[in-house]
């Protein structure tokens, strides 16, 4: 068994993480850290896990995060980077669901998140955890830079695309959606149920954290520079995201179908819908797909991709578990089956 | 493996069934049906099964039923018993998860669902598939009535009361409110989004279905007859059953507390929360369980029982395989083991 | 043209009553106070007016607000009491939307409300605002206190019985639904959307503020002691209050839909419905009406009486405007002739 | 008073109109019309109407109708040309809300709708109604086509940057997002509360019948052809219409934001929002105006335009009532002035 600490166990990342940490026939519920609820049972702040955790929050300490093989941050930004150095000499690998270490630059990352960083070395170092592209190097990692969830819906949307380089460079546009969830447990009025209900509003026009990291990696995985515009709104249901991206065929010879089916065959958690579907976002809710469509309206040169996923599992705990999955060599799935309920 | 099929595929009940036979490690499933959707795949009119269920509907065939041992009803009311006999003869075991042979009475079940019965010499043998008050008797039968959604919490909130003899038989209440999935796939004005969503009202306060299925099964563990008003209500949720049950203790010295974590003690699905506890109808969502607070405002005569469950799982296709569990020898909570996903 | 203020203009009762205010055509708004956000625009907070109130908010200013001839407080327990004796000495007319002098009681209400009264000489003077019951009283009064949304929806909905003493005084029972803007706009995990939405549950059921509210008020109507369970239930839609309430005829001679009828005929904001309606929140959402119904299971003893309000306008603001029109000489109905949108 | 006539009362938009034609001080409900609830009182299908409107539904009868001086069309596509030749003989002034008259071209027209058009000649005749654009025909005209949900939001977002031909032609993106009642009360499975609740989806992607209208309205006004994609998704509230439109600049040294304000300082129903807002649907829900905010991130080339409506308000029955207003020389905010409830 694996003995796993999660830090942060009182926000709805960290909860999801508890409920499919607790559920996974690998790793072990050693720790869970919560600094407002210390010394309360898990399962009291979360009553949904009544009966699965007997775990009680404690204060985070390092020493006692030292003794666990993995620890998953899922606080908020700037707390992994605190921490990372000493649990990394102490031999513990790490997987930060928050974005301390998702950019390469320091510069770009201190601009964006408006603090310094803590450990910049580890930057380098730390690899982006989206399985379908990095694997390879996810297995080997000590660190993980787990991706965000606005990140994930997109550039799993729009990887084939890039990496065949059958697009044009300019003018990409993703229109986002996200549910309330995605903002975390955060008491804001904007999230309050007499506001986020019955409500529809776009946010951070002007300029959002999950750009850069789209384009860092899209720009890698396509060697060349991207220019991409990333609008999110808020929708008002608590899971899911859906990302409508608008991207122009450079090469229309192209079965653009055939090459997103090749592209993810051997992925067991992205579903290529067929040519003429719209995926819907409650039909991956609760599970750790991306599902996509690929359309072509009257055979044109513009490509509308349609990518769903669950933000809190696909787009933050569940593709945790994958990314700790790969790094202790564990198939991908385990404790990853579950299938959305519906209704 | 227990071969199984499932008549009525295309409701809510059947597919949170198709989705716990599929993740069942002993339920193999041969057969779906669908009257309107013969021949389509199950995940196509379902996009969450994609990639766990390749199955496509069939027609009804009692035939094909005929060569499975275990055949689940998530169809209307009259579907089941026009072919109960012919599969109970070709050995063949029943769970319907319809009202067919929920009442003992001929009488008080035509009068109440308005169409004669088909084989009313099979209500005294069918069991009543409330595991919590019928196991022994369910392990050994041929042919299940899973309980209605309302029965299920009402009964499981006031069963302690009830057997230990110590509320008054007159005056019981249950204020019930479900979610909309509760009046299943129907098109009707009600259940569309713009009219089910920011609204709440009553309904059926002059009688309702499930109030003689109450009566009875209380009545038959108390040992006499009891007067109870049943008065439910729609609330804007999808998922989601919270009984209110209103009852007048007779006995003041009685730890109703004590009381009720004796009786589930040995019960894996109800979870009796501490006294002071509030159950939230989330906190049981996608799982088995009902959970159960126990009120006895200023300590005075008056209790009040707060019951919840998730309508379509402990409310019917959950409690449907805990019944299949119980019927082939296994242990109840094989494949029910599932957490409720918060937020 | 009646000038008016408005202290406490953040919250959701201080926003309706900014809609209705400047919608009224003989009510002048002069001054809207928000402590928190003093300099801002009114319509910079609530969008929704902007074009309709160039107001900004003012920080609250006793000598400012004696200059008008109304004054609302739309503020948290314990502000009104605080201004009331200045602003009554100026010969401001006040209408508190909050508690401060709901109860006739000033232990009971220091009970109540954790807080010692700030000036429980006026608790004798305030007339409690319920139009039907107290209008004569009402167009006489300096100091009002606004009625609580639960009690408004109960009170209306048993009224004609307890005057007429035809049910037993014991064992009345009120289980009560509320929409989330019934906790205002305050910040608690619970009332996040990703908290309150697809999710049901009571709360207070071992006591809560408005069963002494309803119990002073049907006691004074009644002439005698009443006992009455009240039991809140939080529901996810944002406005809306649905109260169904539980009584026992001792008189099954009278004509209780007649009673009804009769009792409400000249008022213009209570709707009896048919015998067998089940009135819906949402046809009163955005109206000032109460709307209910009355129901005789199998012609028994049993009533069961179910009411509707809009929480924010019936339930809070609507009603204090109804208040101020009959203070002020004022067809009732003087800006309050909305008809709710459906859906 | 100008007599008035509606047909077809029992879907969401002729309920919206009832309701704003019964609060008009000029418009007098004369017959409202139902195929299928003729002879129920419109306050039974809609009790939020009980007291404001006395009138039964009759089955459509085009003498009766005659008798109106105005008769609104709340009809599916293909009623109002049926009757629209004799009526408009009769004198009477027709506003259709579906999409009969929206196109100038017949082959269009019948490829879109598929079906023939039943009096094409009219169909030259027909003045487009959008007031912002075109008022003077509008007052004028004996028959309207009043505009779609989709192009209201979508035109007054782009009309500004299209007469002033400043936008490049080609690559213009409008990502729409739509409340469930855009579908009308239509029973299909995706509009059950269960299915579109927690759910988001893209619809129509390769074609949707409010392209071709959208574009032909500004192609008109700017006077050359457009190439614009147009993608509606559903989202899960009731009404409210986002529209997320994205141009590229051809001359950056415009002042984008003074030339909206100036194009729509004396329009009533148009809101142009300072620069770095972001309009909210339920800013707008239940009034007739169009809030409007344009981004110009990092002051480069490409432009987002924020534009939200309420669908059955500005996007139907509410710009039909504008529509009126004009025809029989009212102010145009004739029974339009109310606010927005928030929340």
């Amino acid at each position: 068994m694996i003995k796993t600490g999660i830090v942060g166990g009182s926000g709805y990342s960290g909860a999801e993480l508890i409920r499919l940490v607790a559920a996974h026939p690998q790793l072990q519920l050693e720790v869970v850290t919560s600094r407002g609820e210390a010394g309360m049972a898990v399962a009291e702040l979360w009553p949904s896990l009544r009966g699965a955790v007997a775990h009680a929050f404690e204060a985070p300490d390092p020493h006692r995060l030292a003794s666990c093989d993995l620890v998953f941050f899922a606080t908020p930004n700037g707390t992994a980077m605190a921490m990372a150095r000493q649990l990394l000499e102490a031999g513990v690998r790490i997987i930060d669901l928050a974005a301390d270490f998702r950019l390469r630059s320091e510069d770009a990352w201190q601009r964006w998140y408006d603090m310094s960083h803590a450990c910049p070395e580890l930057l380098a170092e730390a690899v982006y955890g989206l399985p379908e592209l990095y694997a390879e190097a996810i297995a080997k990692a000590r660190l993980i830079a787990n991706p965000g969830c606005y990140p994930t819906a997109t550039i799993l949307g729009l990887l084939p695309l890039v990496e065949a380089g059958i697009i044009e460079r300019d003018g990409l546009i993703v229109d986002a959606k996200s549910g309330v969830s995605g903002a975390g447990r955060k008491l804001a009025n904007g999230y309050l149920y007499s506001e986020a209900s019955e409500n529809f509003h776009a946010y951070g026009v002007d300029g959002h954290r999950h750009q850069p990291e789209i384009r860092q990696i899209l720009e890698a995985a396509g060697g060349s520079p991207l220019d991409l515009e990333f609008v999110p709104h808020l929708t008002p249901m608590v899971r899911g995201i859906h990302a409508t991206a608008y991207a122009m065929l450079t090469d229309t010879s192209v079965d653009v179908q055939a090459l997103y089916q090749d592209r993810y065959r051997a992925e067991p958690f992205v579903d290529v819908m067929p040519a003429t579907a719209h995926p819907e976002t409650r039909s991956v809710r609760g599970s750790n797909l991306c599902r996509i469509a690929v359309h072509r309206p009257r055979g044109g040169r513009r490509l509308i991709i349609l990518s769903v996923i669950d933000n809190l599992v696909k787009g933050a705990a569940g593709q945790a578990i994958q990314n700790a999955n790969l790094m202790f060599g564990l198939p991908q799935t385990t404790g990853l089956t579950s299938v959305g309920e519906v209704p």
